[in-house]
């Protein structure tokens, strides 16, 4: 394993101190041999997993397992999403070993991740398997979101950009994949093998930047399930779109919170639900 | 909510206790407003997705969301897959209240999950979201499985049929299907919002029934990740068939506790990995 290089994360923005990060993301595509239907024996693409432990102030907080692309920004995002801290100020820095299979969160006042009860866990849906502490919950209800246009034809136009971007899953499929796109376009694609830590990682990358969701569409695979939605009003970003279903308590959700649910988005078909202020501007013929 | 019937569970086998349970399974679909691509306003099938609080002789274990058709069986298998517990006799009761969202076990020394460190968590991946205690990871090596002969014949047997048994699926989409199969039939099926929930639950059915799992094939949607083959190799399961791919570290545990991965199988083509023993007894023309 190369020694970590450090990624220096000083921005313009003088507000928030940014964390010192390291920059140890891993290459995904592992080969295997198998057999076909023929009984013919070849090698095929297949996806790598592992497991990075985050600790916070030296206390071990969850173990995720992921694909390894974006490792920091994941835990910037996890942290995050889990509403562990208030702002990425917070965090001095983030260190990933993955000889250890660890990241080390250092916060700026030392003392780990207090008065939270990381015991009680809720084990949530979807693919990606993630885990959303109870104490999210109570503050989520803060995160309503503001009133937005949605238009028809930028649903469509993120549709048919995402084949340029989920390049891991060409090769070997097996992962899921997560863009935060704007009018139209693409913004930022992150693929992992859990979808909450994709999603995580572009949260991460938000917080880092500055990046306001308020006026972003947030593409996945998927469904759109409690957590997603959770994770999508925590983020600010009001329109989820997805080639699969949603939940009724994903539903739900996004009926309090105000999140747009383009559900089974396949082509010029789709579900919208909670729509809110939907154009209808490229209905197909 | 009806009041709670409760189901007797005592079998003729004598070796072993079998819990108490209630019966409180929950009708799965609901219905939501939605618009179409054509901006027309209809009514579409959604799935439930409802929180469930284990606890165990009052002490809060872990939250699943889920689809509630068969939450005795889940907390059961869950309860099992952790490796919680050695055997159902050592569960006194499991009493499901939908109206606290909680699933109360009574186990027989009530002491509840003594000497497990239940704060150490690992946030797995796949369609599904569970969770595996650390803990468990050390007692699975001492479940390498037996060779069995797998034959492809039965893997196109069991694709076949289930069609026949994913009814919320068909209705709503939107939830994952496990099956217990032997010789090409499907012995049952489960859905839920999470894939790991229905495997729990089809583990806690075969752990009451005494069923052993090493001449059958699991058929799961969803890939097959590092949980999937730990909770196969858990259930005494040794081959696993989706229609989704694997990761790396499942097949590296596959290869390590003896499990064949049967995937990306559709229609007549699969990628078969770790094989052992295969009789490709129905090569397509």
């Amino acid at each position: 394993m190369a020694t970590a290089s450090i990624m220096s994360t000083e921005g313009s923005d003088s507000r928030a101190h940014r964390p010192f990060m390291s920059d140890e993301g891993l290459e995904s595509i592992h080969r295997a041999e198998a057999y076909d239907q023929f009984g013919n024996k070849s090698e095929v693409n297949i996806v790598g997993e592992v497991p990075l432990t985050i600790k916070v102030d030296g206390q071990e907080l969850v173990t995720l397992m992921t694909l390894g692309s974006r490792p920091e920004l994941l835990v910037l995002g996890y942290l995050r999403n889990q509403t562990l801290f208030e702002h990425p100020g917070e965090i001095k820095s983030i260190i990933v070993d993955w000889d250890r299979e660890l990241a080390e969160v250092e916060t700026q006042h030392g003392g780990g991740v207090t008065g939270v009860d990381t015991s009680k866990r809720i084990v949530t849906t979807g693919c990606g398997q993630g885990t959303i502490l109870s104490c999210t919950l109570d503050k989520l209800y803060q995160h309503r979101l503001p009133e937005i246009q949605i238009r028809q034809s930028d649903i469509y136009n993120v549709l048919g950009k995402i084949k340029d971007y989920n390049k891991t899953y060409r090769a070997a499929g097996s992962v899921h994949g997560c863009g935060l796109c704007k009018d139209g376009e693409v913004l930022t694609f992150v693929e992992d093998v859990g979808r909450h830590n994709a999603m995580d990682t572009i949260s991460g990358e938000m917080w880092l930047q500055d990046i306001d969701g308020s006026d972003k569409i947030f593409y996945t695979t998927g469904r759109l399930t409690s957590e997603i939605v959770m994770k999508s009003a925590l983020m600010g970003i009001p329109v989820l779109v997805s080639r699969n279903g949603t939940t009724h308590m994903g539903f739900e959700l996004a009926q309090e919170l105000g999140v747009t649910l383009i559900a089974r988005a396949k082509s010029r078909h789709f579900v919208a639900l909670n729509t809110r202020d939907m154009i209808f501007d490229a209905i197909p013929s």
